[in-house]
């Protein structure tokens, strides 16, 4: 159904859990970002959703680009505006940002 | 780093809305049912997440199986048993709950 289906984590552990969390490292706000920057950027066939943890709490903030499976740590606007022009507009993952030894 | 990463949508739209969502037909609970199904069953490489609105409100309670990319409408605890022993454990999707046309 979409050409490119990303999901963010935006889970939120209580704070001081030793693990962390997307949530508490302000992934609700960076998913809220991609999502109004997809729409004014016209990327087509193209769905950003918020996702429960995903495991991944220690590289949090983390997302997930689906069919292709590749993961990235986004901690920043700018890194989330990297995967949206690099990636999802030009079809070029975005080295620097994928989390390592995780693409499936 | 999943074979399979499984997404079913909870969204819940309030009572009333005339799309209705995924939530307001039981999907917590079913999302709840498979993940402790997975586990029990030792299906291997696979993740069953909540994810957010998947745009398909009027067909919910709705999952979607990635990398492959194939929607189906769950609505009962024996629809999520078919797709975890046909789909996640044998590799054959369940035809008959598939989402007509939404398959990518």
């Amino acid at each position: 159904m979409y050409q490119y289906h990303v999901f963010c984590c935006t889970n939120q552990r209580p704070e001081g859990h030793k693990r962390g969390s997307c949530g508490g490292k302000g992934a609700e706000k960076l998913r809220n970002y991609m999502k109004d920057r997809a729409k004014a950027l016209g990327i087509p066939a193209t769905r950003i959703n918020s996702a429960g943890c995903l495991d991944q709490c220690e590289n949090g903030p983390v997302l997930v680009v689906y069919p292709e499976g590749i993961w990235y740590r986004c901690e920043t606007e700018a890194d989330i505006e990297a995967v949206l022009t690099e990636h999802l507009q030009q079809g070029r993952p975005v080295g620097r940002l994928r989390l390592a030894g995780r693409e499936s």
